[in-house]
């Protein structure tokens, strides 16, 4: 995947990285962010489609409530699972979503993209399989490369619109993995899966002894607005995720959760104390208040990507060289760039450089996804038009340099 | 170490955690703290001495810069390794402490308690021995338990005031282990170890091939307000750590940072990608606006820390019964109550209910420390000598019942 990491020159050969130390990949798109803002530094502007970083305002709620807990007692260490009331709050909204008994035991409060790793640290082995439908997000492979892991990609069909199907979930348990991972909605196609279909997936892996994560930050996202959850407690082997980031449009509060068995809260809480202690009271507090409008809010942020992710994708589509499948939710497009003759990170990097439109290579999705770019729609809606206008723009530039070469 | 995390009770067996999930240990203070919430949620006032959880105010310099860039961009993503700002000012107070060049690519933001843990990571392979001078702060071994590494503890002398040795430093190189952690000054003894013998630590680690993590949290916290650090990024072999926490009294604030050789910088902020992407900004550039006041508030916290530190450790002397070495530095106090016949285990529980005041068990800091408890004397003064008389009089009990039982 991508570069190996920074060079140890000058660092005496004596002095080793582990081995776990030589196997951190990151993730590209925080790379892509690093090199866009050195070109601002030199005065350029850039247009940020590389990583999904919601530019919608937040609800004032969630800022007010930040603020007035930071003059309170906010800045103090808070419980190593999370705050009582945010985790609470929480398992009264999930609970009329589930079939079973959902409490405050059931949740802890964790970056979500840190529960990925947490979640793979408590239940794989070195060595051990984990199953990842591609494309998928950067995220998954890199916790599993820095555990080692072993991953075993099962690609998702593009023809059908990179949707989860029965083939699929058989090839991922024909591998004997030790964990299954699963992005519904999802990140990068916008494909939302048929719910019919994950439940089969969470029993499936249920009967076959083995664990699943359901990530679900987008799972309240999707465009028709239905929100399925595979969370359940009881059974033990699911463990859901989610992320204020998204829904909230508050990345920067770097606040999520896990849904999941006591046993496995107990632990991920333990894992918190381990690895942080905790997170911040006072982005918790602003997470809380945010709870409490996100039904209305979540609606104006899916009318938005409906009409924002819907255009973009309509433009990709005329461009008539590139092409992406039409996304059912979120603020991303999985844009199809084999027609052009350049590969991601040079299609990427040029975009970057002469037209100053940051977007993420595909093969931080999985390697078969060299041909492929992710362009986040979650901008400003003129910075998000406009940069997919630059990327068509580069890409009929090449379009015609490679019809005049051929 | 303590008990070894959740039952997996109603879990099926056959979905097992990992072996790494079973070395979890977290942080006690951690645990007393919930169970100190739970008395509260009772209705009983708890006097916390179990958390350095600094009560005083911070600067306002910080929440106002924090409350701003919460209005502003400072709630989306930030660069991985943290904001530049912050790391540019960070290199520029360390540049006159250090004999070589520090610039921002030697400056990695991260929670200090994470960055033991990405440490030791990135460092040591399962197997490789880490030694530590004992007694030690509870994260170095919640996470070198994590990462199954062999902990070889090096005791101090408590009747040299727990200071750092020639021979310690011996005993812990003859060990051949692959990491050192030392911590000046010292959590939990208050001791500040002689400039010349940390620079001879840090020399032998070098010569010996051996990494060094100087984790400097309450190097500014000295009462006479020496500071030294080891910071050397050309050398390699030395990893600083600190966190704004404890000096500006934002423990809740989760920031904190490492000063280490580019390439260990380069390694740390990839870590960062891969486990939670980025801290918040707006927390740093808090942070930021705290550095162009600290020298002064520091000065603040130290006259502090002196006068309630100094107290509480003779309130301690003249009980006659327990006992504690004279800090020279921050908000503990290491208190041996070998006289009063109780564990650590069952006088923090005992002083929590029949007190109401937490405190931390001695084994966290090492098996080895079974007769002692940590008190930390950073809450309000009230709070503090309240907590310390309540400790005394439950000794006082305890010791007089012990001479009745004779």
């Amino acid at each position: 995947m991508i570069q190996p990491g920074p060079s140890t020159s000058g660092l005496a050969t004596r002095f080793r990285f582990s081995s776990r130390g030589q196997q951190l990949i990151g993730q590209e798109m925080f790379r892509v962010l690093d090199r866009a803002h050195a070109l601002e530094g030199q005065g350029h502007r850039i247009y940020h489609l590389e990583l999904g970083n919601p530019r919608m305002a937040p609800p004032p709620e969630i800022l007010e409530a930040a603020r007035q807990s930071l003059e309170g007692q906010g800045i103090g260490y808070a419980p190593m699972a999370g705050i009582a009331e945010l985790r609470s709050a929480l398992a009264t909204r999930y609970a009329p979503l589930l079939q079973e008994r959902v409490t405050e035991s059931h949740i802890v409060i964790s970056p979500a993209n840190l529960l990925i790793h947490q979640f793979l640290d408590l239940t794989c082995n070195p060595g051990d399989r984990v199953a990842l439908f591609t494309p998928a997000f950067p995220s998954y492979w890199a916790a599993a490369a820095h555990l080692e892991l072993d991953v075993v990609p099962v690609p998702l069909t593009e023809r059908d619109g990179f949707h989860l199907s029965h083939q699929a979930i058989e090839a991922a348990l024909a591998a004997d993995p030790r964990a299954v991972v699963v992005n519904n909605a999802n990140n990068p196609t916008g494909a939302v899966y048929d719910p019919a279909i994950l439940r089969h997936l969470s029993a499936r892996c249920e009967e076959a002894g083995v664990w699943l994560l359901s990530d679900e930050t987008y799972a309240e996202l999707t465009f028709d607005g239905s929100f399925l959850t595979l969370a359940a407690p009881c059974a033990g082997h699911v463990v859901v995720i989610s992320s204020f980031s998204k829904v909230l449009s508050v990345p920067g509060f770097r606040t999520g959760y896990a849904v999941a068995h006591e046993a496995v809260a107990a632990k991920l809480a333990l894992s918190n104390s381990t690895l942080y202690s905790c997170l911040p009271g006072f982005t918790q507090q602003g997470c809380l208040a945010g709870l409490s409008v996100l039904d209305r809010y979540a609606a104006e942020v899916r009318r938005r990507n409906a009409r924002v992710t819907t255009a973009c994708h309509e433009q990709i589509h005329r461009s008539g060289l590139l092409r992406s499948t039409r996304p059912a939710s979120g603020f991303y497009l999985f844009v199809d760039i084999s027609a052009v003759g350049l590969d991601d990170m040079e299609f990427c990097r040029r975009l970057l450089d002469e037209y100053h439109t940051a977007a993420t290579p595909g093969r931080s999705f999985g390697e078969a996804y060299r041909s492929f770019i992710r362009l986040a729609t979650c901008g400003t809606e003129e910075d998000v038009l406009e940069g997919v206008a630059r990327t068509v723009a580069f890409a009929h530039r090449l379009g015609g340099c490679r019809v005049q070469a051929a």
